[in-house]
């Protein structure tokens, strides 16, 4: 078995090792059933165990009533960028977004191909370093729905609740945020979320759909696009990504047997709570990029002094076994990326070497 | 190690046991990289590497020239149902349809919502026993494109060449019977296919795309819909479905390292004549659904005497671990699917279960 490095990338990301231990033991062929989990149909009963326990897990997981779909799709939250839009605007034919980064932007890119878009807020000015206050927020009354990204994985902010949006349907994105704490699901229209952060691997993403909101699917739509196909068919209109629902379903399990959410919630807190005291006990070393009221705990950016320091910086780290931690073009510096399996050990190695780094060369 | 049974499931399918093993064993941490490739990012260098075995895999087997696209998208063979008109239809806004099953009338419907469609044939009226033949063809010579389905997995039917279309770009569903033996590239416009059966795990669709031919994708189009965003970024816009694609890397090094498409045809030629043999010599006992000049090598549709005799044969042959030989409803009986990756020697043991089920039951 070969020996694993501390992986910070930003995603895909880091899963427990514990499922992954699972699923390679089980690679060759599924317990009980003599093919492997490539191999099984989708309209299988080994499958349509695989199937339940990935959409009870994540039920458990977010205390999900019955009002809501929990579908696993293709294409990434990127196709979730049009999906959306195609779905929920009509008939009213407008929405709200709050532009929060580059995600947020793409979201609105495809949105305003459907129908008219009002940007309730956006800190771009500010590249992007603060979530908006609720006071800042320009909503429609009257919009098909409100759509945020809960957090921002270049920038490393993240909404520390959810914006108030009255009776609009509040759309999230939740790609790199979702499972590291528990929210109300009952104050989402829908939540979707590319799987390859806090659930599984890339390929699949899973999406959390109040059924009422099904009504605005217009039979126009092209049917792997409309949200019906999918919901009337649990997911299964045609072939889904097995293996990585498979995964989904190792992870809830995993997540479950270890506290749930609250126990995520705890130790994201003590991981990032770690690395922001390593900054702020910097003097000044270590500049965060974030505002300190929107910082997140799944995406922690930061600068040093300068360019050179930086690129030393994750020279030295990725020679130390710390991978991934060169910060996205648009912010620079660095950005640790500690989502629910990266371990505590890991954030207090990082910090070690975070201070180590600092008295060789501040 | 858990026993391995026949797997002869229509799709998801059997792959090759080398490349589960090779998988399992790499599962924890790919070889000097330290992260499963569940975990790698796909920006990384490893997964640059895994993307290029894969393009060059495909590229060497089936002889694909400079002047197509290796695309891995998502949301499968349905979700391509709607990009090709999408993409391919404009400006001529027509497009001619070759009707021979369910996945044609499928491809056809999300034709319909983009433009005018011409049936240049279809064999439903025979329950889609037979592909048309040239002269039964009725092409407009000004189509945008021809569409056709290769292998017609619920009826065992399969073109053995391909229409001969002129100067219209042809466009193939080929899901389930790529790589199952040489072709000549230079004759598509398009060849698409859903992984699950000859290329790879479900998540995953290869899309060949001659280059020229993205010149008709208009920039109105919603961005993972259009095949510039794909062919542009080499498949890496979004995240990709990254274990599939690493799965693709090792079938396509598995095919290569085991005679190519030459080889496999050989031997899919040897499983299917066995089958279709056994069939034949049954003395009417078995009776092949598909006409022989349209028989698949990839799918073998049969019936019994009598329903009853049919479920008899499933049930027996499921528990002599024979498993996915139930037909689907659309024609009924038996279905016995031996993509590339079936033992020669299932097809034998197959062969022998149907000789002395027709001894006991004849």
């Amino acid at each position: 078995m070969e020996n694993r490095v501390y992986n910070l990338n930003a995603g895909p990301a880091i899963l427990p090792e514990e499922v992954l231990k699972e699923a390679q033991e089980q690679l060759f062929a599924l317990p009980g059933v003599g093919m492997s989990v490539l191999e099984i149909s989708h309209r299988s009963k080994a499958f349509d165990a695989i199937l339940a326990d990935a959409k009870n897990g994540v039920k458990q997981l977010l205390d999900i009533s019955d009002d809501y779909h929990i579908l696993f799709l293709q294409g990434g939250a990127s196709l979730q960028f049009s999906m959306v839009p195609l779905n929920l605007i009509p008939p009213k034919n407008k929405a709200d977004y709050i532009i929060t980064g580059v995600w947020s932007k793409k979201a609105l890119k495809e949105a305003k191909r459907v129908g008219t878009v009002n940007i309730a807020a956006s800190t771009e000015a500010e590249n992007f370093k603060r979530i908006p206050k609720q006071d800042e927020l320009k909503l429609d009354t009257d919009a098909a729905y409100v759509h945020y990204t809960s957090n921002n994985t270049i920038y490393g902010t993240e909404w520390h609740s959810e914006p108030e949006v009255g009776n609009v349907p509040l759309v999230c994105d939740a790609s790199s945020d979702i499972f590291h704490k528990k929210i109300n699901m009952n104050k989402y229209g829908m939540i979707y979320a590319g799987a390859q952060k806090n659930i599984g691997p890339s390929g699949v993403v899973l999406a959390i759909l109040r059924k009422d909101l099904l009504e605005r699917s217009q039979d126009s739509l092209h049917t792997m696009l409309n949200y019906k196909t999918h919901a009337e068919n649990d997911s299964l209109y045609n072939t889904p990504n097995v293996f990585g629902i498979y995964i989904i379903a190792l992870v809830t399990k995993y997540l479950l047997k270890n506290g749930g959410l609250d126990a995520m919630y705890k130790t994201n807190l003590a991981k990032a709570g770690l690395i922001y005291e390593a900054i702020d006990g910097s003097g000044g070393f270590y500049k965060g990029h974030a505002d300190k009221d929107s910082r997140s705990l799944m995406n922690i950016t930061w600068r040093l002094p300068s360019e050179e320091l930086e690129k030393k910086f994750t020279d030295e780290a990725t020679k130390a076994q710390f991978i991934g931690l060169k910060g996205h073009r648009s912010v620079g510096g660095i950005r640790a990326s500690v989502y629910n399996a990266f371990p505590l050990k890991g954030a207090e190695a990082l910090v070690q070497f975070m201070n180590e780094f600092k008295s060789k060369n501040g």
